[in-house]
């Protein structure tokens, strides 16, 4: 599937086995990851996010990285790995990843100091020089890499983030080379009206074509501002299927924003969005039984509306 | 507090003690919903829609609407009545409101046949007529009518529904006198376009300042929706706190916005909400803890975003 089928041709990417499942308060065994990415994988994203080359002392929940790539390969082949990404926080993840087969790879920045000092333990300046080092091993290596900002509006930290240093780090980005660059409302703070200034912005500096945004749903605004993105001329968008995935500044929050949720939203409004999405709801409704309990997403529980099939009597 | 402060003023009708309980699968006692009512009319909406004077034996949930009226009128005094709203589904109804003190009422229809027979054993014909008898009788006494439309954007039975038919129908209440034009997406189905296209037609034969939507986010698409509305002109809205309320078409689905969620973003595009949004996050928190179950409402668990009190650190 091509991002380059039609101006209104969105690019999805996938996040719930990485993003979602890294942020909720359980651990899935890694046979029930795998059954999660197949089932992703056949309702036809652009991408899947499917796990993390991280510390295993950091994130004990992504250790199974390498079991999840090669089991993928010897059941899907190597084509399956113009389909997945992964993150990698460092060139020891990059060389995991790399080993692990990997084709395409994320690299995460804060945009503040503060919130990278926290997340990363260094300063903004200093990750960004380290994903200088990631990114060209990664290009040297026929690997394709995607930038993810992460706290691009608002900081739980800082608070308020200036937009023109979201546009100096994005346009850095592209400078060297990211495939994708991922603007994050990583504690769900934005509103519609920002996510059009920002989008505006940035557009300036970046092509429209390489920007994505990757949406949370923490105060209800998530599919409002993805429409913002998307009538601002955003076509790459990353959601996780049910919503999965909490917001770690904000216990019992909602996080990232519902990919068929999301999908559904734009294909009514004109969008050609290239999945199945009720076989994202059936992914769905799977997870809440594997899970054993409901999800943050609507559109499983209520299904696809469908006029036609509507019964008069 | 008046809508006619500002081209920005929203006037926000809270529909939560009576859609929302309605719509639950359980009942909260009286003394529960007048702990509710109390907390919603100290958060500052316009209205609260407090009850519905229907037969008990269609909808014994609401058999004490002459109590809840009563109790309200005894602590707050017959000030309290500009700020209520009951429904009432006939003359029968009508009568019972008016002897309860009432001085505003909204009167219901659903816009395809097939509903409307479904919903009330009748022609949308045979509603209209006795909607005009039953605001002919409000007005002489006094009363304030709001008329709702079900199923604008669509119908369970019928399928799509023609705006024309919508526009029809709406047009005949303003002409009757109503005060206020309810456009209600009953079944959660509506997308922002078709929003933005309805509000259009609206605007064509009824004045913007009459017309409320009743939005629902059964599909996720809600404040996308509202949002919509919004910048097509409509200035007045409904929502239930918390989000309380399923879709009787779609079990376990969300039905009601939720009206933290929505007046916190139309604040933050701007929008003029008279309503202390936090003190609704304290009553859905309560609602909460009174029904023992998260309700669908995103807000009220993550909190305002404040980014001044953001601690660097």
């Amino acid at each position: 599937m091509s991002s380059e089928a039609g101006p209104d041709r969105i690019f999805f990417t996938e996040v719930g086995p990485r993003d979602g499942l890294q942020n909720l308060p359980l651990e899935l065994p890694t046979e029930a990851k795998l059954e999660l990415i197949r089932g992703l994988l056949d309702s036809g994203p652009d991408l899947v996010e499917a796990s993390a080359f991280v510390s295993p002392k950091w994130v004990p929940k992504l250790a199974d990285a390498e079991v999840v790539m090669s089991r993928l390969i010897a059941e899907r082949g190597p084509e399956v790995l113009s389909l997945v990404r992964v993150l990698v926080p460092n060139r020891q993840g990059l060389g995991r990843a790399l080993a692990a087969g990997v084709k395409r790879v994320i690299v995460n920045v804060g945009v503040t100091d503060t919130f990278n000092q926290h997340n990363l333990n260094r300063s903004t300046a200093e990750t960004m020089a380290e994903i200088g080092e990631v990114s060209q091993e990664a290009a040297h290596s026929g690997c394709l890499w995607d930038a993810s900002l992460s706290v691009a509006f608002g900081c739980p930290y800082e608070g308020r983030v200036e937009p023109q240093r979201v546009v100096e780090l994005a346009s850095e980005m592209a400078g060297m080379g990211a495939s994708e660059i991922s603007v994050a409302d990583t504690i769900g703070v934005a509103d519609p009206d920002q996510v059009s200034r920002l989008v505006g912005a940035l557009a300036e500096r970046v092509p429209l074509q390489q920007l994505s945004l990757h949406l949370h749903d923490t105060r209800g605004m998530g599919l409002a501002n993805a429409l913002a993105g998307y009538r601002g001329g955003v076509r790459r968008f990353e959601g996780s299927v049910g919503g999965i995935g909490g917001c770690p500044f904000a216990p019992r929050s909602t996080g990232n924003i519902c990919s068929e949720d999301l999908l559904y939203l734009l294909q009514r409004v004109g969008a050609s969005v290239g999945v199945d999405i009720e076989g994202l709801c059936q992914v769905a409704r799977q997870l809440e039984r594997t899970l054993g309990r409901e999800l943050p997403g609507r559109l499983y529980r209520a299904g696809i509306w469908e006029p036609e099939s509507a019964q008069a009597g």
